[in-house]
């Protein structure tokens, strides 16, 4: 009488979702708005960085030669010729035993190849016009900021796919993109069902509860780099539910349902695939929380149907969800920053799944340990709220204890991953 | 000539500066735009969590003590009474050999202690009536999840100053909190000076430079949390720049100046800051980069003096700036997050300063390595697109070797820390 599922491993549905990856449509904006998105296109340098030879310092361009013979005992005295600030171009040509005074970021003058300190030298008034007295040699190329030692015109500074943060919007200003090349946004909709669901400015009713997922969802979205188009929560009923489905499938990039998807008599999801005549990926998963996460496609774009629970909800979504949202603004890293950690507790719960556990890091003298937050009871809320990574614990017949090596995966992060989390061999079977 | 200046520990420098940190006005604004905030009150639980004793599953909602003899051999008979869905409650009380059928969320009838699931029951239909077999005994609480499991009526579930990602997202929801106190964004005005500096989308000229640290500022207040109001370039020049300073204090809640804080001919701000009448708190700092770092306070406002190098302005902005912008949102953990890690490579050359060295993190089996950026010269505008950390080297008269263990700081991050950076007693001497 109930539907049997074969379910599948965490990879392969990775893989399978992965299968219908689109890369959004490019875009130039304005610079102002580039933070948090990723280069659609590589970024090249319009010019050398620095474009001149320039002084780091604020002091004096000197001629080295002129002060080989320099000493505490035997000074040089130098006929100071002009002074320039950032921005300035000196038109002198500096001759023997002359100098310019220049500025930090101002460009060397013709003639001279090294700078030399404003502290180092004791300047003197003649006659109404300015010396300096230098007390020790200074070397060619001393204090000299080259032409393209930071970037070479032409060079390929940054590949397409990189995150935009505030060194690469810095790079972006340097090099003139006032416009910056970025993928639309992918627009994803969210529909919360089952008929238990209350408004959030509802009053609570014998039997219902607050609609929280789709809230959830709408934030894990945006930190992931999409846009949300939040659908009314939907009763369980076949007709209104295929209806408010296909009208978010033709209006959305992908859609994500919540709950409806296991095998009780109101899950209307299966059928309402059925209708679209959407092809099912997998409609079950060897893990834990989310066994029931099934995906569906039709015209192309991709209908996730997460599980009403919120932690396998929130898992759901991190694993299969968020890198199509990061491939399709370009990212080259889509999948979540993965590492591991020494378990800080006992875990002694043995469980046939892999197990994606909501947890904490916190590092101590170059190590990182987990912990996992609050009850691990997967309808339990509130620690979600402390969780910044999930552990993964591989399925088996025995617990885990505290000092074990575990892989964690880390949700707010912008580095990314280019490969999804695998099983490992010695995986539980399926 | 020169002017000499004392400079003081980072750790004084913060706390002078956050002897001027300031709460922002709090509002209560929609939940749909509440991520990536911070609490400014206390989030309370207005019910129990769940609100009801509730199934996990979908089954079969029965008497415990009914089961107490059922086994395989001899298989129980139950009586179904009655078919809820989430949201729905039964009306029926449920008496000796009967059930419910219940689906995931809804409420356990009256008279139920337990829940079986679907799959381990057998359905049977007998003149017009549903009947169950069960081969097993239940017990009691098998399968509930209980009323206030999760949270409890008027529980502080998350304290004010907490940082809103998506589980606290779903929490808000849960408790019906359509509206949301956070605070509002301080406003913080930048003006980058220099007469070398081009606009963003003007050709390069001999001796001249875009301005890049404004736009990295820009987005460097964006992820701390700040809105900003970029004012055009100001050259050297002390009555423009007086005027603009003067204009962006009276607009802004703080404001960023870059470049000009140093001891050259063309470095207005300390004359402007004598102008204003500002209180200077500090204009130099035991740190490489970003010594000359100035920050004063005029109107009870405060006026950060950036220097002009972009690497000094960008580690003077994450710790001076970032958490008097996180402080105001009520973040309670407002300075960047700290850790150690292993150096990767050897960094041979000593230097009597504390550095702050743009660096990447990378995890290998529990452990965190640290990788120095690019060249570590203060003036590589490209290194500091791959930073996710800055790695602290404390002075000293030795370089540092692969393996070593230093601080981190990490810039990518949420969790942040209650407490700043210091340094340690055995650090280098003013």
């Amino acid at each position: 009488m109930v539907e049997r599922r074969q379910p599948i491993w965490v990879k392969d549905a990775v893989d399978k979702v992965m299968q219908w990856k689109k890369r959004g449509e490019v875009e130039w904006i304005s610079i102002d708005d580039c933070e948090g998105l990723f280069l659609a296109e590589p970024l090249n340098a319009d010019h050398d960085v620095p474009p001149f030879n320039r002084s780091p310092y604020d002091g004096f361009a000197i001629r080295s030669e002129d002060t080989q013979t320099a000493s505490r005992e035997q000074p040089l005295k130098l006929s100071v010729i002009d002074e320039i600030g950032a921005g300035q171009v000196s038109r002198k040509i500096v001759g023997e035993n002359q100098a310019v005074r220049i500025m930090t970021g101002a460009a060397l003058p013709a003639g001279t190849d090294a700078v030399i300190m404003l502290e180092l030298v004791k300047e003197e008034r003649l006659e109404n016009h300015n010396f300096i007295w230098i007390k020790r040699r200074v070397d060619k190329d001393e204090n000299v900021s080259f032409q393209g030692e930071d970037a070479q015109k032409g060079e390929v500074l940054l590949k397409k796919g990189t995150y935009i943060n505030p060194g690469v919007k810095a790079l972006l200003a340097t090099f003139g993109y006032h416009r910056v090349p970025v993928s639309k946004k992918p627009v994803i909709g969210i529909i919360a069902t089952g008929s238990e669901l209350l408004k959030i400015d509802e009053p609570l009713l014998p039997g219902k509860i607050r609609n929280s997922n789709g809230y959830m969802i709408e934030a894990q979205i945006k930190r992931a780099g999409g846009s949300v188009i939040k659908y009314q929560n939907c009763a369980d009923d076949l007709e209104s539910l295929h209806t408010a489905v296909q009208k978010a499938m033709d209006e959305c990039d992908a859609v994500i349902t919540t709950g409806g998807v296991s095998v009780g008599d109101f899950d209307y999801l299966p059928e309402v695939y059925r209708r679209l005549k959407a092809d099912i990926l997998f409609n079950k998963i060897a893990m834990r929380p989310g066994s029931v996460t099934s995906v569906a496609v039709s015209n192309e774009k991709l209908l996730f149907g997460l599980s009403g629970n919120p932690s396998a909800c929130y898992v759901g979504f991190e694993l299969y969800v968020r890198p199509v949202i990061r491939y399709w603004l370009h990212s080259s890293r889509p999948f979540l920053r993965a590492g591991q950690a020494f378990l800080k507790s006992d875990f002694p719960k043995s469980n046939p799944f892999n197990r994606f556990v909501r947890s904490k890091t916190t590092f101590e003298g170059g190590t990182i340990h987990v912990h996992p937050v609050g009850l691990d009871k997967s309808s339990v809320v509130t620690s979600l709220s402390l969780a910044d990574c999930l552990m993964v614990l591989p399925g088996g017949t025995r617990g885990y204890r505290k000092g074990d090596l575990v892989d964690v995966l880390f949700l707010d992060d912008q580095t990314g991953s280019e490969e999804p989390w695998k099983e490992k061999p010695r995986s539980s079977r399926l």
